[in-house]
């Protein structure tokens, strides 16, 4: 996080498989799986709804009103890579507009996670190019102060490292550590078939009071019933 | 507000007839209805644009974190009721998703009106679930600590009884109190009459100014026209 | 700024040609071509995404929770305005809804930038009448104080004069001062001819370090890259 | 909550014994003896440090913007009361300064708690009149819309009746309900003499792990101790 | 606003008996006899309380997390003048520290308004060099983008031209405009002889309900009293 | 930052006097000398004024209204340590109060930094124990949940392993990595000194444009003067 002016190449990424299955039980499933941890600051939102992707972090630190370092990034991004941008301070400049979605999906990227601003929204929509991002703005950034590529960054509160697996979708960002990804993969899909049992005994009017055996838990807590 | 570990059963709902008809009038309408009070802090904002609903609180006191209580509400959920979720403390957290929404829809609730955050968004969306919530975060909750059902909270600066009605649409949420709800509706309707008729000659290019003859009191309050 | 209680008639507008040539442009290549200034704070978000509009400014000065000088504003519209409603203090209340829209329409305006709320949304957005605002609120306003029309205001921390082109679309707002406007639409129309070309170029494969010839300046600066 | 332009005179208050022992043990003592409820939302600051006062509940409901109903509230004042206020929608304006000041103080009001702004704050502190409130602002207000004195209000996030015992301190705001109020003193002491014993423990080091017993519990639940 | 790398010497001021004058009555009086208008937004605080201080102001407009143009600033510094600092876009670094602080004390600058970072709040405690900021941050800048000095600039949402008059204390800021400054202190003058009377007929136990004759008016507008 | 429920016991700390040293630099001396990274989001401030602290990090992680783990980690401090708390989610209840002061001081700790609340601050200023933290509340915690200690942990934005070196004072918090430590000392000693032969020229009169000769790339920047 300390290292400025830096570009790590060839880092070590997640297993693609694990990326992509993870991206398929999506951000809160994953979540649970790894321990209730990982999930980024709610204040990222996708700039459309209804999508959800995965991939393997590639890591860019930026100073606040100057997105170089996006540019930088770009010539280290694989297929199936995610660009994660952290800024040293808050900040809702635009970074990221269609000039870069162009140059990124080029290379392969499928989305931008940024604590930061984004513009040109209408066109990445249609360039069906996702961006999670802190805010959208007009206002634009210089190129004049270096940072970092593919060191770890603290992007909306959560510690990212390169080749950490990233899983976004409407519900917000989740950061799974590459040591985990395959245990939390495996936690997670096992998470996901109990949850199909379950849906369907609630929609056939089955309280989760009675699936979940929730009763006597809640007697001892001292839950007391009174009727009006 | 002051009771934690209670449920209140068989609370009083207003009549259904009067809940139904509130939504159809609309959030904004019955707010001005009701006096110009009622109305929820605006950062609760629906998961989707497009829905109005409206029906009879189920009220649920949450600890931050914690959704037990939604599962200990759903029991208490009928036909045509809205549940309405309060937390002790500001928390953003995922308190509800799919699966207690297809317990809540199983058992008839027509919505949720929750301070704190949300999750399952996509699947929300296309089950047509409708959700007012101050945050959308993959983030989970436990199931540790008691609060309570249909007591009165404070949701979003406005404090809910149970069996009040809840109108909530893409303008935001009201709570019309149960006694006051038949009078509401009676002056909703006699504005909304009136709109139509100003909508219309609006239209057709009178103005504001004229129709609801303002050019004198503003004379009278010291407006100067100057020309440039 | 600080005349309360004046209407300023017959002000000069920035030529039609030219507003209506920025918006084509957009918000943020727009701001770009005036220097990288101009662009009002990010909170200001449109109610419904997809749209882009510009415009003449018709400047109001708001009192927090009353509409009044919206009303007084509504016939000092031209075809081809944009009304832009500055508040004297921080508000969220809904100080436009569906009868001013129908009225604004009606005497030509294109939309509406306001720094505090707005309801009646879904009335809107079918009306197609685009918004600008902070926030979306049921809360009504009263009209009670007298503010002003067509005065400089500060809106979204941006100084806006009447007859300023205001460009506005998913990316924010942007306000070119009218004395700079034509400047401002030649320096945006050159900059757009080169960003289509270098769109294609990054389409291709072309990194931005080459396309702008950042290696060297990189390099200058003391950007290091490490193999891991 | 929902009457406007109602003054309730000759309310009950919570006996000034009770009120003043609550003071005494201080807000944090007192919420936990209600059972961890009752804070007001911790945007609310004192205006300066070092003050804490307890007293009873009067109540004002105040439009944004527009003081009217303080200079109402006046008369309603008795010796040891607290004026709590409410605004119907978030503002930040200066609603009361030294001159209201100086007639609650001549009223026998002890303090104001106040969801909006406050000014004159540096003769507030000379006069040693202590506020609580959500920001301090020059801005003034108007006197021209109706709220009311005397009836429930929401305060920071919390339900005040008028005569409730309130309990404001460097910590924050507390709300005691009149009819739990002498309940949650005869708690709150038993509870300050155990925290006094626990003091004196803890400085001669003993660890709270030991004198919570809470070893046994943490291990239960899985904590793992691990050298490095 | 829109000008970039400009620096305007020999700005004419308001006149120093003006502003000093002003600064006596204090930024709550002075906005009140302004018509209600030029307070910034309460989120601009004294970094330490129990100041006032008036003058003229020289304006900078910054680049978010740069200072360059402070240091140009210093030479253009006057004595009797306050240094009035917008950011481009929001900021909170720590833009002016005690270095800058010591030259434009030399200078003869009584303050400074930043809508940005201020550090070293200790030193600049124990220099009596007061700052009005938006926040106070470790964190630094650099000196590397054109700002300009003396030009029109937005500071916390007002309007500030070159040789303004600043009215600073621990209620706020407030900015008098140049060529009202005459005219507002005379109003001021006036206003503040009469707070004097009304004070001591309050003290006295006069209510305000009775000395501003509010019961007419009130009981017009439909205030009702109901004994309990 | 992934791992609940594990106490790391023996951390290596860094060396006492590097921390004392940086500790007497001050938090905007340190944060410049690692090459301006490191600071805490300035939300963090201090519940006293005047007070700078530095010391080794013991780390804590929290989960939301919990404060269960900071009984824990009383333990594992050492004489000269600080206790940085980051929390799962974001909390403003008052994890800290005199009690665990009380604990903490006994052990040996200088200071709290905590993404969170705090409560008895009247007490903690007389028992001189400082705390940096994100809010003051009155509302407190339950001990119902596991967390960690001695884990990496994200505090405020930035990264803290234990050991690490903590820098707190009325600028705000700043975290120096173990590895760097000894090098940033020696970096700042050096801008320190620097510092104070800048102060005593800019003191004479001496304009900042001069002592760093700044008026030639100004100008080749582009910035001109234009005379009024």
């Amino acid at each position: 996080m300390y290292e400025i002016g830096v570009v790590y190449r060839n880092v070590q990424r997640t297993e693609a498989r694990v990326a992509d299955a993870l991206g398929a039980l999506g951000s809160a499933t994953t979540h649970e799986a790894l321990g209730r941890v990982g999930v980024m600051k709610p204040y990222l939102r996708p700039i459309y709804p209804g999508t959800g992707v995965s991939g393997t972090a590639v890591t860019v630190l930026l100073q606040p009103g100057d997105n170089w370092m996006l540019h930088v990034a770009a010539e280290q991004i694989q297929p199936g890579d995610i660009v994660v941008a952290a800024v040293t301070a808050d900040s809702t400049d635009g970074f990221f507009g269609d000039l870069l979605a162009t140059s990124f999906k080029a290379r392969g990227a499928r989305a931008l996670v940024i604590d930061g601003g984004c513009r040109d929204v209408k066109t990445l929509t249609e360039m069906g190019f996702p961006v999670w991002s802190r805010a959208v703005s007009a206002r634009g950034t210089v190129k004049a102060t270096l940072g970092s590529v593919n060191v770890p960054v603290v992007c909306a509160g959560v510690l990212v490292h390169p080749g950490d697996v990233i899983v976004a979708d409407d519900d917000g960002v989740v950061c799974v550590p590459r040591s985990l990804a395959a245990a939390a993969l495996a936690a997670a899909e096992k998470r996901e078939q109990k949850e199909k049992e379950k849906r369907e005994k609630l929609a056939s009017g089955v309280l989760g009071l009675d699936m979940y055996e929730m009763r006597e838990p809640l007697a001892a807590a001292g839950l007391r019933y009174v009727d009006r």
